[in-house]
C-alpha cells in the first residue's frame, strides 16, 4: 500500500474530484483545535481580585472541563475512525461538516450551563447538543461504511459498539432527568465521557485478530 | 505527474520564487476553519435558563447554520478548484486573500442579520457579502485559468456552470427583496445554499469522460 | 536537493535537536491565520438595523482592512523568506516569535484606531505597531542569513530591498504626522501597503538570473 | 530510519490503531497557534483616544507579553519532545491534553492578573496554572519515556534537567510570595521564563555526543 497524499498527486488529473482524507482530516483538526480553544473565551474574567470571584466560577470551570474532554474524546475518536478511510465521498464530506457543526455549538452550551449553575433547560440542552454530537458521529460511521463496503475493517471492528450504543442512552437520561435534578444530568455527562477516554480499542482489536 | 510537493524541494533553490498551491491551500484551511468556528462567539449567551430565551435566539441560530453551510459550501468548492491547481501565480494569491476577506466579514453580518431579526437593511447586507464573496470566487476562477491557459482541465470543466451563473442572480434578487419582504430574501439565501450542497462533479465530470 | 521533510526521518535520531523550517511555517500559518480572522471579531455588530449603523462603522471597516492587507503581505513575504531556508536555527525561531508577537498586536491598534475614527493617539499607536513588526521582520531576515553566511541567496537577492528600508521611514512619518493630521497618517499607511502588494520578486529576480 | 508519516500509509491497515506524532504534533500546533493568538482578544479596546488609556493598560500589557513568552516556550519544548518521539500510545495522547488543557487557562488568568494590577489572589493563581503545566510537561515527559523505555534518547537527555526542576519551585515561590508582594511573584515568573527562552539543547547535546 502506497503513500495516499503521494498517489494523489502522481495519478495525476484523473484524481482532481477525489478528496483524500488527509485534507478532511486537516480542515477538521483546525475546526476541533480552535472549538477546544475558544471555549475559554466564555470564561469571562471577574472584576473582583478574589478567592470568592473564582469560586463563584466553579460550575464554569466544570462545565468547561467537561466540554474539553468530549472535544479531545471527538478528536481522538475522529482520528481513529479516518485512519481507516483513504479516500472520501461527497457523503462522508458533509456527514463530517454535520459532526463539526454539533461539536460547534459547544462552547455556547457550555457557558449556557456553567453560567446558569447547571440550571434545568441549560443542562438539557447541553445533553441535546451531546445527543446530537453522538448521532452525527454515528452518521459520518455509516457514510464511511457505505463507501468501504460492508466487510470493510471498520465495519467489522464497530461491529460490538457498545459504547456507541450506551452513549445516546446516556444522554437522553441526562436530558430527562435535568428536570428533575440537573446535578444528576451533570454526573451523568462526565460518566459518559469516562467510559469513552479509554481511546477505542475495538478497530485495533479486529486488526490485530487479523493478522494473526 | 510528479508530487509537486516534494518536486519544491528536489528543484532546489531555483524554486523559491514559486508557492505550490499546498501553502495556499493550507493557510485558506486555516482561515477558513476560524471563519466557520468564531461565528460561534458571536451568539451571546443568553443570562435567563429558560426555553423562551434559547426561542428568541432562533433567527440568530438560523443564520448561524445558513453560514455555516456557505463557509462549508466554499471550503469543498476552493479545494476542488485548487486541486486541479499546482502552482500559484502572484494574481492567484491575492485573488485567494480577496475571497478570504470576503468570507471573513461572514460573522459580523451573520451576527447583524440574526440579531435583528432579519431586518431589511441587515439581510440585503447579507446578500451583499455573499454576491460580493462570489464575485471573488469568479475573479479566483479567471484567475487560475488565466495562469494554466484557456485550454485548460479547469477552463473546460467550468464550460456550462450554470451555478455559478445562477447565484449572483439569486444573490441580487435577494438584496433586492429584503427591502419588501426580507423573509423571502433569507428563503432565496437558503435555496441557493442548498443547490450547491451537491458538490461540483463538473470537473470530475469533463475528467472522466476524457479518461475514456 | 532532496526533500527537507523526508530527510528530517530519514536521518534519524541525529536531527532530533535541529528543527525544519516546515514546522516553523505551519505555526506561522496558523497564528497568521488566526490574527487575519479575529481581527473581525472587533468589529462590533451594531443594535441598529440601519444603513447609518454602517455608515457609521466605515473607518473601523477601513483599518479592518488596510490591517488585512497587512497581515495578507506578511503571510505572503513570510513565505518567500522561508523558502530559501531549509533549518532554523534558535535564533531563527525566536526571531520568528518576535515577528509574531507584534503582528499579533495588530488587532487591539486597528479597533483602537478604527473605534476613535483615527484619532490622532491611536493612529499613531498603530504606525508604532507597523513599524515594529517591520523592524521584527528586519531582524528575522539578518538571523536567517547570519545562519546561511554573507553569501547565500537571500544575502544576494535582498542587496537592494528599497521596500524595506522605505517602509520604515513611511511608518515613523505616519506616526509624528498622526498629531497633525492623522488622515494623512492612514493615507500614508495604506500607501506603503500598495506597494507591498506587489509580492517580492527580488528574490525570485537573483535566481532567474543565475539560472541563466 | 524510515519517514513514519510515509510507513503510516505504506504498512497499511494493520497500523489503523496507532497514531503517529505528526498527527498530534499538528492539533498541538493549532490549538497553541490559537491559544497564544486569542489572548490578545483579552486586551479589551480602551474607548479613550490618549496616551494615559494606554498607559493603563501596561499591566495588561505585560502579563500579555509573559504569557506570549511562555506560550512560545512550551510550543519549542513540545517540538524538541515530539521530535524523538515517533508514535504515541493513547497514555501521551492524554497527556498531551491535559497539557493543552492548562495551556488553555493561559488567556483567562493573564487577564485576570493584569485586568487587576497583579492583586495577590490572580497573581497567586496565575502561578498555580504555570504550576500545573509545567506538571503536566513533567507527566508528558514520563509517558513518553515510559512509552520508550527507560533508555531511550530522551531519558538519557533528560537526565540533568535542572530547568525542569528549578522551574515548580520558583513558580511555588511566586504563589507563596503573590500574599507578600505579587510584584516579586511578577518579576520571579518573568526570569523562570528568562532561563526557559535559552532552547533546550539537553537533548542535541547528548545526541551529538552520541554521535561521535
Amino acid at each position: 500500500m502506497e503513500n495516499d497524499y503521494c498517489l494523489q498527486y502522481r495519478e495525476g488529473p484523473a484524481n482532481i474530484s477525489r478528496m483524500s482524507s488527509n485534507r478532511v482530516e486537516a480542515f477538521s483538526d483546525g475546526v476541533l483545535a480552535i472549538i477546544i480553544t475558544i471555549m475559554v473565551l466564555e470564561l469571562k474574567v471577574p472584576h473582583e481580585a478574589s478567592l470568592e470571584a473564582l469560586a463563584n466560577l466553579v460550575p464554569v470551570f466544570s462545565s468547561y472541563v467537561l466540554s474539553f474532554l468530549y472535544v479531545g474524546i471527538y478528536w481522538n475518536n475522529h482520528h481513529h475512525l479516518f485512519h481507516s478511510t483513504k479516500q472520501v465521498s461527497a457523503g462522508i464530506l458533509w456527514a463530517n461538516l454535520h459532526l463539526l457543526f454539533w461539536l460547534s455549538l459547544f462552547p455556547f452550551f457550555t457557558a449556557w450551563m456553567g453560567e446558569n449553575h447547571l440550571a434545568p433547560v441549560p443542562t438539557a440542552a447541553y445533553g441535546v447538543v451531546l445527543l446530537m454530537a453522538a448521532v452525527a458521529y454515528y452518521i459520518l460511521q455509516l457514510a464511511i461504511i457505505a463507501h468501504q463496503g460492508p466487510k470493510s475493517l471498520l465495519a467489522t471492528a464497530l461491529g460490538s459498539d457498545w459504547k456507541g450504543k450506551l452513549s445516546p442512552l446516556g444522554y437522553i437520561s441526562g436530558i430527562l432527568l435535568a428536570f428533575v435534578s440537573p446535578w444528576i444530568s451533570g454526573a451523568l455527562y462526565a460518566f459518559m465521557a469516562a467510559i469513552w477516554l479509554i481511546p477505542d480499542r475495538r478497530i485495533s482489536r479486529v486488526l490485530e485478530r487479523d493478522e494473526k
